[in-house]
């Protein structure tokens, strides 16, 4: 089967009044016959499980199971691996994503989900710590702030279901511009995706990514990048870079990942969806 | 065709008097057939590329080339492309990583030289810088010393050959097991590979390693890890981490990546080597 799709959200996605990210992505997982598995990992409330169960249960899906891995052994547990091996999409919830990269990386569910999605067209979404754990390189923690310097940001491996791009999240409302320009100098390979808040990026496998929600998308495209100082500026002193292209893009915009290309007009399933309730409601 | 072999060097490989390593990767590519690239990109000295192109002569090969990329610009010359396009060998020298990582990521020179390793045979051996940059998951810069502690170490992405291991070289010399402790503390999945000064690792398209020089080769495996205060200590904390696997191997000694078993005992191959130059020389 083909590759699944790969959905960062950028945190805060709206869950009661108008869910447009969300339904997005029980459509996509087939809606009344989708199967969910979520990971509450990254959250230390033991509510936002049962939580996200109780909301796609009330969307109308099949099945909604919250996996409650907290330890490296719970990722073990063959009921666990089951639901995972079953399941049409997973939802990776937000908290601390080094709790799910030190909890989860190198253990059997961290493969299974990176098999399933790459080769049996498993969904993965994730939100806030669930969007940045998704890539090969994930922004571990990091400071604020529009300038990139050299120390501001802390790289780690993630759940690799992609070289293509590191995620931001929070991005306008954190104000995490610089940190994401700091991660994209050390080596101008992968494109940068800064997520605003109730905004999400619906990747295809084939690479097409369109923008869901309420907020901004900020793409950095380092590629063309002709200078960085990162190689010799000192720790703490802001990082030059020049050359580097950039669109924000909203709900549904599109881009090619591929090319590189964005396309600034809506996208026929985009006109569909209502994002704002009416002011009466 | 197969998957070059991917060559860490520890850094400080003897050059003149029992040259181990080098004489080994010269065989591997074709002995008096061979075509070596260098890529001096992470030295700021003038003749580290020229010197390595005359010791190459020395020993004998067919071509050694020198490409003197000093900016992104000179990732696209075309003589150079060619050079790389017909090497049986690409040896990246030392200097500073983010020198590499900064000019050449993202580049045409990058995306040959991981084509190729990962296609076409090609072998890449690189030392110091050159041996952090290979991976997926490079150590960009840290401090010394043996406990891990969450802020000691930045990651950044490198040339992806694979994402196996991480490296870190001049290992013993620079006290670096710490760093290499946090760097995988961050996300157990990769192995750890710190080398020594004058040891390499010789690591076939199948992931069997064999150790070739006067050093030691400490391999850590955080697999069965389980236990990371990683995304709870305060980043100036010294570290928490539990059921960590190691081993130490010298000259001949084998592992194997994929199983992750050590084998002790002395290659073939490693039994025709002669070491050290006898006293009275």
């Amino acid at each position: 089967m083909s590759h699944g799709y790969i959905i960062p959200i950028g945190g805060a996605e709206e869950k009661i009044r108008n869910r447009a990210i969300l339904r997005r992505f029980v459509d996509l997982c087939g809606g009344s016959k989708a199967k969910i598995a979520i990971i509450p990992t990254a959250s230390r409330l033991e509510e936002t499980g049962p939580r996200y169960v109780a909301m796609f249960e009330e969307m109308g899906v099949a099945k909604a199971d919250s996996l409650s891995i907290e330890t490296r052994q719970d990722c073990t547990r063959s009921d666990y691996l089951s639901i995972l091996q079953q399941a049409d999409g997973l939802f990776i919830t937000g908290g601390n994503q080094l709790r799910l990269s030190t909890t989860i990386g190198g253990t059997t569910v961290s493969d299974i989900l990176r098999n399933r999605n790459l080769h049996e067209g498993l969904h993965v979404a994730g939100t806030s710590a669930g969007a940045s754990i998704m890539s090969e390189h994930m922004i571990a923690y990091g400071s604020e702030g529009t300038t990139p310097r050299c120390d501001m940001v802390a790289l780690a491996p993630g759940f690799g279901l992609t070289h293509d791009f590191i995620v931001d999240q929070h991005f306008h409302e954190r104000n995490r511009l610089g940190r994401l320009l700091t991660a994209l100098a050390f080596n101008p390979r992968p494109l940068g995706l800064g997520l605003d808040e109730d905004t999400a990026a619906f990747i295809s496998g084939d690479g097409t990514l369109e923008v869901v929600g309420t907020g901004g998308l900020t793409i950095v495209d380092p590629s063309q990048m002709d200078f960085s100082s990162m190689d010799s500026a000192s720790r703490h002193d802001p990082l030059s870079i020049t050359n580097i292209v950039m669109h924000v893009l909203t709900h549904g915009h599109s881009f090619d990942i591929q090319t590189r290309k964005a396309n600034p007009q809506p996208t026929a399933a985009s006109l569909k969806v209502e994002l704002a309730p009416a002011d009466d409601e």
